[in-house]
């Protein structure tokens, strides 16, 4: 894929007159007008995406991009990179966090069930992890304290990879996609990257990923700002407006501060958008990936679900950015699409909901009057 | 049961030796320290409370306590307050909101599946509705704008009905118990046993309940003034403090001011406390009662879990003044305990991490160091 041809791809909107007729069946059930609040708003958002007014949810998968980063070379994490590895060995056994905690969902593929789809995307290693897709673009990225994490070709190519494990998702008949990713360093890469596409000071947004202490903490703030200097990023080349017109390339600024895990998950967004799929957003990482995918191609928010506010300051003003409300709030600092992948049992149960639930004109209830618009 | 032998029930503050225990076993799972935040200490609590390092919450119960509220006769609800009787017969068949979302957990009374319990506490309606336990009090309450809703003798008696209902849960082997309430005019009744506990002024708190339009609201807001006042509470006979000491009689506010509803619902709290059983908060009238419950046994608390923070204030404020963190945050307002059954797959997700999840161990991977003390 060459950039003219990313930027160029067609994300319709999702339909408006199916959000709106989403609505008023839900205002048809028996319960009062918008007693389920956000959630409401999400099943609409996905029969709008989905452009049915009953969608359907019942096979979901969970796409995990797994690689490494230059920049662990710095000391900007509590263990060593080659955690990477051997958590995506975990992850192909299905022994990993987000495959023990998806167990509990149930087997039924048509029901419940999370199709758990690891992804070697750019882990630093020779050998293939069974279980674990083979789609690497290269083992690990470049330190980007020392220059760019990857070439724009590299960056292509993870992306386009996440495209194309969606339309394979597409052809499984999968209704809701959730995002993880595993990279030891990824909170600095996702963090420099942020930084660079809202023109934030490093200093306010750094956060002790998965669990660095005072001094740790202030070597990754410092490696941050080397990573975004050495780069040729700065607070006044980038910023954000009302009107979503940037002056930043985003695809240059993924290449040079991000990692191919990040990549692989703009991706995943923007093969959503075109195949109509909504994708539910995990934590910083994933959210960092979800507004590089929104800079590129700015409907593709239209695809996205926000599930939690983690402990990373950077998920919660990426959320803000996007207009999207997460609706779990739990202090959460894990990744690997654990947070995401807790929303689906919730919207199966709203979606059950919408889908089966008594309605006003099936009972002697009369339906509860609207007084404000939707 | 008598006054005095409701407030010499034996409630064991849980074990901090097993929460600790139970602390240690997470952080020895192949993941960041509190990578699951709130979660994690859900857990602990629930080992701590059930005095068990591997707890059991497989087999779960929701207790929905219906009753109606005289209060209705103000004009302080959307909806007529027949609206009760014909909610409870859609629970009796398991087709009211509650009971559809419940279904997207599944049928293995094993594990997932929540078994709903309705229970008829004081529906005003002479017939016996199918498929709901039998506890009626009284036909509905007084009307407390014009004085009390009920006797001692009445409240002391939904009180035991809620302890009872937990005995049987604990002999039927449930670990996990979520409440729910249904009864027209309740956010009434609750807002105003909460000003009177808290000493607040109605006008700071008093919400739309299941969609007051502007006027419906400045209606409840004074209805809820007046039965403060007819009840003889204003905002100095009551107060709160760091140390846990009221000068008020929680269990008179409880007669005066709350409903049968709430009453009973207080007794699942203190029943649960009782028995050893952590019960999961639902929205407004759940948390008032909880509220209710702390005040007149202060080691109830321990038991409580909160699930989410809806639209009515009031709830915010109970789970602040309990010291528990809400994890889900949607604008809910719908009660029947959907907040309270939400939280269910989360823990079940996390549950099975806490007992089944990869140990480091088990993996080449070093156990993250806590930096902090837990």
């Amino acid at each position: 894929m060459r950039k003219k041809e990313l930027f160029d791809l067609n994300t319709d909107k999702p339909s408006e007159d199916v959000r709106m007729a989403a609505k008023r069946r839900f205002d048809g059930i028996a319960k009062p007008i918008d007693g389920l609040g956000t959630f409401e708003d999400i099943i609409c958002r996905i029969a709008a995406v989905q452009g049915q007014e009953l969608p359907d949810i019942s096979k979901k998968a969970l796409i995990i991009m797994c690689a490494d980063n230059g920049v662990t070379a710095e000391g900007v994490s509590q263990t060593d990179k080659n955690v990477t590895a051997s958590v995506a060995t975990l992850m192909g056994k299905k022994k990993s966090t987000v495959g023990v905690m998806s167990e509990a969902l149930g087997n039924d593929p048509s029901h419940g069930m999370v199709d758990i789809i690891p992804i070697d995307i750019g882990i630093d290693s020779e050998e293939k992890i069974e279980g674990i897709a083979d789609m690497k673009v290269a083992k690990g990225t470049g330190n980007i304290a020392k220059g760019p994490a990857m070439t724009d070709t590299e960056c292509l190519r993870a992306i386009e990879a996440g495209i194309d494990t969606v339309k394979k998702c597409k052809d499984k008949g999968i209704g809701l996609i959730a995002v993880g990713e595993m990279g030891i360093g990824n909170t600095t890469t996702s963090t420099a990257l942020f930084c660079a596409l809202t023109g934030t000071d490093p200093k306010d947004v750094t956060g002790r990923g998965a669990g660095l202490n005072d001094e740790g903490l202030e070597r990754k703030t410092d490696v941050i700002e080397r990573a975004l200097a050495v780069n040729g990023y700065n607070n006044n080349n980038c910023y954000i407006t009302d009107t979503n017109v940037y002056t930043i390339d985003a695809s240059d600024a993924l290449a040079k501060l991000g990692g191919l895990d990040i990549a692989g998950i703009v991706g995943v967004y923007i093969g959503a958008a075109v195949c109509h799929i909504p994708v539910i957003i995990d934590g910083a990482i994933t959210a960092v990936a979800a507004l590089t995918a929104y800079h590129i191609l700015p409907d593709v928010k239209e695809v996205m679900i926000a599930s939690h506010t983690g402990k990373e300051k950077i998920t919660g003003r990426v959320l803000d950015i996007l207009g999207l409300d997460p609706v779990i709030n739990a202090d959460m600092a894990l990744g690997e699409g654990t947070g995401a992948v807790m929303l689906i049992p919730l919207l199966d149960m709203v979606m059950n909901l919408y889908k089966n639930g008594t309605r006003f004109t099936d009972t002697p209830i009369g339906q509860y009057e609207r007084f404000d618009v939707c």
